[in-house]
């Protein structure tokens, strides 16, 4: 029998912190998650979580995403990098107390980006890791770059990069909204979710898009589509949920029709 | 002007944790430690320290050393990282506190290896940390084994790979007794301590030292030499200190003369 491909399950920032305080972490729905994920009992799992309150406010105080421009920002690399270690910390912390082997996989320690793109990767710890029925979980992170001295990695081009370079079955992004809109829902009040989009129907979409909330250095929902766009065009579904929800991740997870929008290439 | 050769400092977990307990770390060693870093102000400082009352007790009760027997052990595996990165937190949050701009590698993220020797290790990030005048801080961790599927890396191995690796200048070794003696000095309250000791003095006294305490899986001071002897034989001197008292790590930081054990090739 051969090994199911990977799936990709992006946790959002916003559902695991307040993004209206600063470090304010949602710890009963960090609960409710990794508890959903262990009943779910997905083989070849693969988890990636955003920042939110940890690691947005610090990046964006101290422009780590623009590069090294000054010795003032070292200390604001190192505190940006120690508070996702730490929201990192209790989704593992989590897991691990819900009996998934869950093993965290830093991103500053192995991938090294250019101009904020990943350029080199080091994934052999990830795939052996994977192989051997444990639960990796990586995240947003500031991370060096050949080109900037260092930059803000997204976990949504983690969750592109990975998901691509592994041939994954599919990716569920968890959200803190229903779905994709024909308009921002937040602003909007008349925005239609849509439930199923093609690759150009997405890309004719996009364009109609709000700019990214100003408190997400890694961009809102604009950001996180054009992220998963090279991996839609391999052939991988992104299924978008609203984690906030109970059993909506557990849903998707277990492949079942779950409310939301699903994305394909045709 | 060229870059100064850099300088390891491994902190033992004894140090940092009370061993006699679980999970019980030593924050005001803590603080000190990190304190007496950031006032020394050494250039190219990489700090890694031991797993004490963190990593070691869950790591025996799993028998991870051992490497992958069965499936209950990859639980003890995921929760000796997460204990370890817990107690990397409090070191990196007292290091970012001080104002020292730290950065935490993960050893599981970028290091495979074979029987329990480091046969992979990528490097890059932490060069690249070390160059941009960030200080990596690495530990002891459950890594992944080429054989043994998994394993636990000791602080030590890491000590004397990435000084050899990289040419360090020294090595300071803050451990919690004075330094070597021609016997146990917890068992024999009549052994001497060492002041001085050349690779072969190392090597004579080296049969004489007892079998490792029993609750470290790393193994006590004998491991500790016997790890350290790749680096004395490239010529990196060692310097073993004790770390539990007030201002010896930072002496020997800024290179004073300092109460301990001097070990150099010859």
């Amino acid at each position: 029998m051969s090994e199911p491909k990977p799936t990709v399950l992006k946790i959002g920032g916003s559902i695991i912190t307040d993004k209206t305080g600063e470090l304010a972490a949602r710890t009963r729905e960090i609960d409710r998650l990794t508890e959903e994920i262990q009943r779910a009992k997905v083989q070849n799992l693969i988890v990636i979580h955003g920042g939110g309150s940890f690691g947005h406010p610090v990046a964006q105080k101290y422009r780590i995403k623009e590069g090294f421009k000054e010795e003032r920002q070292k200390i604001g690399f190192a505190e940006t990098h120690h508070v996702m270690t730490v929201l990192n910390g209790l989704l593992m912390d989590a897991l691990v107390w819900h009996g998934v082997p869950a093993v965290s996989i830093t991103p500053s320690s192995c991938i090294i980006t250019k101009n904020g793109r990943i350029q080199n990767f080091e994934d052999e710890s990830l795939k052996r890791f994977l192989k051997m029925g444990f639960l990796p979980v990586m995240y947003g992170d500031a991370v060096l770059d050949a080109e900037l001295g260092f930059t803000v990695l997204s976990g949504d081009q983690l969750v592109s990069c990975i998901a691509a370079g592994l041939n994954a079955e599919r990716i569920i992004m968890g959200v803190d909204v229903d779905g994709l809109y024909n308009d921002d829902p937040k602003a909007n009040k008349t925005a239609k979710m849509l439930p199923h989009l093609t690759l150009s129907e997405l890309k004719t979409l996009q364009s109609k898009l709000d700019a990214p909330s100003s408190n997400d250095v890694t961009g809102g929902m604009l950001g996180k589509i054009t992220e998963l766009i090279p991996a839609i065009e391999k052939g991988i579904p992104v299924q978008i949920v609203n984690g906030t929800k109970p059993d909506l991740v557990y849903k998707a997870l277990r492949g079942e029709k779950v409310e939301g929008t699903l994305i394909e290439k045709e």
